[in-house]
């Protein structure tokens, strides 16, 4: 039986170390658990509690958790916290943390699991159903087609994908592009992880949203870049609040991710002017930027005029089609393409050929926009059905992020455990994300619902579920 | 014109900066070229004599120039060596270095050419129009099949083609792996990329081979370990030669990259008892073990009674299949399995879900095992032609390496300019790669020669291209 919390009495001590915080964390719960000081069946402190005891961000201890949990030392029990998993003191007593040689695993060898969701709704999940499987297969023949010796014979690598690339951004996002201008990269996280050392950015200050993209922040951090989280308001990041020492400046202007916010034309200005003024870099990620609803389209970032010259555009397939294809798309700054190209090259992140040249043909057959089309107007009926709902059972619930995307969020007080919250829908099916996991320097709380997948016809049952936990919330 | 070599006259120094060397030399090149201390169709001295002036290794030069090669800024001439670009004082003048933020690239925006090669001989590249295109065709279509949204709903990533690459293991390598044992990922360099981070290896010494791999020496630096060249002999990397503050060593035991050697049993046996001792790991890239001629299988070093423990074994489909798919297999040591997928995870180091499913279709069916039969017996074919033409044509010859893989090394006296002798060989049409560029901090030199794709009937062609050149060089 779980004791009460040991959060108080629970010396920890951060390890001496040049590893990223939240490694440090993780180290520092598996020499607890090896000591003893921490034992199977314990509670954790909850993780606003460490990070104030330990004076990190509240993101480091829930990304130490998270880590921890995949690795087996710690499971999620639904509503009731996170516990020290059976069996992981005689694991951590054989080696120290999760990500430092030697390392142990659970006796069992298995990370434990959650139950099975009935309603997924955590972000970053297109309903791929809706992918035509005809159009799909073809485009996949098509790809294939050529072996590797024609492949090898023929001109620059993904040279079609690059063309029907470059008719995507100009009519989806108003972008005027060169194929040649393009990057074709096996997805953003790869990516975000190679662009500090490309670009020269470690040891200078790169701008994160706050909350944001933790993927983004983790990327910067590990490759030795010093991230500075600036928190955003209802229009998104606020330009005046970077500094002139920012080298670099992580926005999703289309949709803030998480918030939602849809960044407006003078701040978008502002940003540009900024850059102008201190040759700082935008890096603008697209990633769902092609769905937007009841509301004007707002083309990228990067088509403004003087952007070209500053705004590093990425946009993905990962919303658009499935996050299982592992491809996006880059169009940096014409400076800056060959030295990134080279660099990416050098690390291995290159799409594979078949990859490619089916992309490129389900784009230029057209198949893409027809899917957009079909996907958005799908989009649109599922988040008028599950915005309804919430209005219908949780009447003066607090929604943003609705005009676009694919996901909005539930703004709770700061006072709510959102975590907890997350765990207790978990345990009656439904998943979401928390929306204290994406904060930094800025808490926040609420709950982050991806309403692409849900069917019209279940959005009742799945907000009644919510009900159950959010009833009585503030 | 060209003028007189510079070499003495052109004072350049090192950046401070905590970038590679390779990076800060190039850096400083730029900066010569802004300056106006070298100027458009200036040659650069050669790559030796840079080195000793730096006082740096010759490899960290080879790359620099390689990099401005790519990026515009110097030209290669054949065997006339290396010259600044075009407009090349202009395209810098707008900016710093290739990686370095503002960068320029040339006024053009291409990168120069080099002329097509007749025979291109270099190392890395298997002849993939020995591919079956019918198998290759069915088994993309098997991968296609499950659309996006299938296999959001269908087990874990990969399953299937674990359960068929550990058989491949089992059979042609004699490594016995379960399933669940392995991950795979996409492409080695992007995994080396990731070890440092993933396994803690930052300021700890992570030992290679000289010469070795370069892309592994420069994955494990740019990531933060110290690297440590220890010489390799006849017999491969000496295991006597590692201290015991050596942390990690990445060895190619099958067929030594580029030299050739198989390492011996003894050696095997001393390189697990260093790792027992130490509680160092061993890498081991298994590149192109799956080809060997006329002499006993030697199996993977991961296979010995002892290694699972010590050996995180690497394998790939580049040499077996083709580069262009992007995908290779670790087999780590349990302890490490979990945190190693978490970080690989992380940095979306993941191969898209029709990739595996059509790879795990093409060995499954058998269709790797008949490709794998094929391409040795034509390999081997290819590889006793050149073999034959260099004794006839250039009797006396020194061939190393020549028992296993897809590529032999001419050895050369340490006085010949092998670079040089690569730039005349391209004028000829003969592709090859320079010993010397694969070398640390043991200077050695020669010809790396890929015979993979060289048909029979053109290897007597080829071989006396090569003669012309050869011809009176020790």
């Amino acid at each position: 039986m779980p004791r009460t919390a040991p959060a108080l009495h629970l010396a920890l001590t951060l390890p001496e170390s040049d590893l990223p915080l939240r490694h440090r964390v993780a180290d520092a719960l598996v020499s607890a658990i090896r000591d003893g000081r921490l034992r199977s069946g314990d509670p954790l402190p909850a993780t606003r509690v460490l990070a104030t005891h330990l004076a990190v961000s509240r993101g480091a201890v829930v990304a130490a958790y998270d880590e921890l949990v995949a690795a087996g030392y710690l499971r999620a029990r639904g509503g009731a916290g996170t516990f020290v998993a059976p069996e992981a003191d005689r694991a951590a007593a054989a080696g120290v943390a999760s990500h430092v040689r030697p390392t142990a695993t659970p006796a069992s060898g298995t990370a434990p699991r959650t139950p099975p969701l009935r309603w997924d709704l955590r972000p970053g999940r297109p309903d791929s159903s809706l992918i035509d499987p005809v159009a799909w297969n073809r485009a996949w023949r098509a790809g294939a087609r050529p072996t590797p010796a024609d492949n090898a014979s023929a001109g620059p690598l993904h040279a079609d994908l690059r063309r029907a690339l470059a008719e995507h951004l100009r009519r989806s996002r108003g972008i005027p592009a060169d194929p040649e201008e393009l990057l074709v990269v096996p997805g953003v996280a790869a990516t975000l992880h190679a662009l500090t050392p490309a670009l020269g950015l470690a040891g200078r200050v790169v701008a994160v949203e706050d909350p944001g993209y933790a993927e983004a922040l983790t990327a910067f951090e590990v490759a030795g870049a010093r991230t500075r989280a600036i928190p955003v308001d209802d229009d998104g990041l606020d330009p005046a609040r970077l500094g002139d020492d920012v080298a670099a400046v992580y926005v999703t202007p289309a949709h803030q991710f998480p918030l939602g916010a849809r960044m407006p034309v003078g701040r978008r200005a502002d940003l540009l002017a900024w850059a102008e003024r201190t040759g700082g870099l935008v890096v603008e990620d697209d990633y769902d930027g092609e769905f937007r609803y009841d509301v004007s389209p707002l083309p990228a970032l990067r088509s403004l005029p003087g952007a070209a010259a500053h705004v590093l555009y990425v946009g993905t397939a990962s919303k658009l089609l499935s996050p299982g294809l592992r491809v996006a798309w880059l169009l940096p700054p014409a400076h800056l393409r060959e030295s990134l190209r080279i660099a990416l090259e050098q690390r291995g992140l290159v799409v594979n050929e078949v990859t490619g040249a089916a992309l490129a043909h389900f784009v230029g057959s057209g198949a893409l926009v027809a899917h957009h089309a079909r996907a958005a107007r799908t989009y649109a009926a599922r988040r008028a059905a599950v915005v309804a709902a919430l209005a219908r059972h949780l009447p003066g619930l607090r929604l943003l992020g609705v005009e676009a995307g694919l996901h909005l969020v539930v703004d709770l007080d700061d006072e709510v455990d959102d975590l907890a919250l997350v765990g207790r829908l978990a345990a009656l099916g439904v998943g979401v994300a928390p929306l204290s996991a994406y904060c930094t320097a800025y808490p926040r709380t609420g709950l982050i619902l991806c309403y692409a997948s849900l069917p019209e016809s279940q959005a009742d049952a799945a907000v009644r579920a919510i009900t159950r936990v959010l009833d009585g919330i503030p």
